[in-house]
């Protein structure tokens, strides 16, 4: 399991304003946890920050630990949205996930992340 | 006739969330029903899940039995549309089909799902 | 004069859902009716059909009938409009067409069917 | 001063339907009135005719006409839709001026035409 | 720190009408606060102006000054959006930082001024 | 047949140099021998001028002549090399057509034209 | 086996000149012969003609006809060479297959044609 | 007459070594001679330096001097190419101009510069 | 190490001709090994069969056993080269390494086997 | 002066090949000796090794060197060439600059290392 604890956080410099960071990771590759063959991904995190921001660095290193991980495109979306929702805490955040071909198919997952919803699914 | 029982579904890994799922397969190719020459098309499925996912290698096959098929763009397209609404019964879900050069025509179909009117069209 | 009942069409293979087709001819070309010189053009006809569709043949040998014809941008447009407009009696109707350069400009005319408006402009 | 009167006008074909005319001048030039130096744009016009469209070859000419004209990318685009707007009266106008790079800048500038504040602005 | 003083303004051509510029410097480049290293970024200024617009070399020179300044990504596109509100007093203001790739990430920033939210963050 | 007398010639304003000279027409249309549809081909005609060079608008007007001729791919390339050598009488001479799409094909012929060998294949 | 019978040809309309025919299929499609998977392809066929070329209608068959067969990159290309070499005798010949990706994997098999060398192989 | 004293030279600063050097200028602009009408071009100046090297602002305003010349394109580019090789006397040098869509068509002309033809050819 | 006892080869289907294939891997992903972060390149691989060809699928596996190696761009190229060279003697063999964007460079290291250059090399 | 100290160097890896390594750095800028503006340039370092490589870190921190520098891009490109053979003696070495647009003019300066023509050049 990729740990969430490597993400860091810095102050958010603009508290008083409602703006949006994008990040897109243009290198993330994790295994298709039924053939172990790589998968290859773009991945965006846009987000209006609130208190803090997820430092460029270690969200790098959060998403170079799923290399040798097994992971359906679409856990790996929700995981990841969830694991920045949690440590940041955002004003709103998506994830966007854009696969390279695989047997003729490229895909895209999409989700927000919605503070509410998270709760009622996750206090097990 | 294209036989959807090769579709195959997993449980949704996050169903408390709305998130969109978007697959396109650039390799689809089937008949034309007038000429017998071949048509070729990208197809987009694009849904919200609701208790499942389709599978993506089942729809592959799916896909690879309209080969041999004669189906006009249109129908192509609705028939997807029907038997991946009732296999997977998703939230929403749309259909895009993109044919390539024909005639000096390119042409697209766009369907939405809908669980209430395909079902008092089909009950006949 | 382009006659438009070389348009043929077939039964919407759908009728009991909303959805799109476009056909986009990369292939129009017509005559200045200024200076005899030829026009190019890229025509898009987008509708949500009713109870018939265009057939796809009828309405390339339909385009086809515009090349030795003189006329406008802006009257091509909405000629074609009509024609198919009175033929399909779309859900809705809406005809783009993109002119290749010509003196430096390229343009583009967007015209949407409307089935009163049409009729009180045409009953003369 | 460029004069608006080369802009010669034709009936509009379909009066009875609001439509949207486009025309784009890809070699447009006048003159950096500080340095002197050319400034190279392409001029969108985007409009519904009312009573009378706009004739291209005229349009042609007046654009040529500001060749040798110094002029800030801000006023030619405002005066650019002022004169249209005047001698088109249409239902409705915009201008989009989009300036090549200059000084490592790329600018674009989007005026609407809008009769009541033109005529505020004017009177004098 | 860059000086804002630098940026220079003249009286808007056209007060009577609501239009929108916008400049995008395709040569902005600054330090990276932590490592030193060079960061590259394209930035767009879209603006409705009010009394005045800003002159585009004036902006071209304030933008030269952060040539060799560290800052983080959030922080420079926060500044310019501020340093621009206060000088132009526009009505309405967005800021667009477009970072090129580094360590296998490419960043946007988008932030959207405000007078009233600024002045409360301000008056310290 | 489309007569090689339109085209007209002025004198080379460099004769004492070896240069070469190229012109692509985008907007080249001629009919299916076999079928009556419309073809379209970009052509383009490489020359190093000796006495004349052809005059442009003369050249379109040639190349407009081809539009209701039926003729195959490879005679129209052939024929438009062997007018345009025996009217300029150039020092060299290349002639290229690429045709658009056509039944999932795109084609393109290119021949060169040599005084000899014309000589010995035309006395007749 | 795809039988080369279906190809037909007429004659050389320029047999004076020595001059290329590139013909590019950009719908081939076959089997692997592994996995029964498709493969698609984009194939060119470039030859100097001697006394015939190839009729491009029966070309089209031709290609289509490995629709449903399976065969090696390596093997497709080479028969195709042999089967034009030995219908059209061209001065020369090359055949191109351009294979879409598959596993990760873009694939191009380039063969010339060569009288002897296949006179040599094939006697057995 | 454009007159090529505009343009000014500063000394080779690696006269030890054959290299290349090349400028493109993309606002050519000039007029048909024929009908007045503005010509945009490209100019690529390639050459190989002797003692001197063309000063770049010199150059610009050197190109600027022809927007309200008219000119053909094949006497612009022997033009340039004789007052640049007078100029420079380099080790070998080469004028491409590449003009935009005019009636259908884009042209090139490609010039080289050698001493002793011009020397032949410019004793008047 | 990675065990070029992976790779398989399939005998060639035409050993009477001189043919080129290029596989080109558009998946590879090894390790920087001074850094331990990940690098991402394609790799192309283009020969001249002799007696055997390379089987894909054995290729990709063999490309997948770089994922976790520590390696220069320089020693990868170089191996793979000599590991392919001694696996299949081909007539010729190439490799091509395109290295995708690393602290603002790009990089390609390009390869020729040579069977007695690498004998002289390799006789420890 | 920027300083080819910076440079560093390890041992060829595959000294018995002939094999060529191609560097391009994206993020080369330096300033205007006339104007004291920032230059941008994209810088390609394409070479044969003979004892060592160039290290890749190194080489960045030497482009980096140039950021506050003015200097031509004449001078820029030959200074590279000269200190990169120096440093390296490498079997054979280009370099390409390709600056950013100026003025209108985007420019291309290309530079081979030859050992003895830098030897006469340089002693004095």
């Amino acid at each position: 399991m990729v740990d969430p604890k490597i993400l860091e956080t810095f102050p958010n410099p603009a508290p008083g304003r409602d703006y949006v960071i994008e990040h897109t990771h243009h290198e993330f590759t994790s295994l298709c946890p039924m053939t172990g063959h790589p998968d290859f991904a773009d991945i965006t995190v846009r987000y209006v920050p609130d208190k803090v921001c997820v430092e460029l660095k270690s969200l790098k290193l959060y998403f170079h630990a799923f290399r040798n991980e097994g992971s359906f495109f679409e856990a790996v979306t929700n995981t990841i949205c969830d694991d920045l929702g949690r440590v940041m805490k955002p004003r709103s955040l998506t994830i966007v996930s854009r696969w390279k071909a695989r047997g003729g198919f490229t895909s895209t997952v999409t989700a927000e992340w919605n503070a509410k919803a998270i709760r009622a699914k996750r206090p097990r």
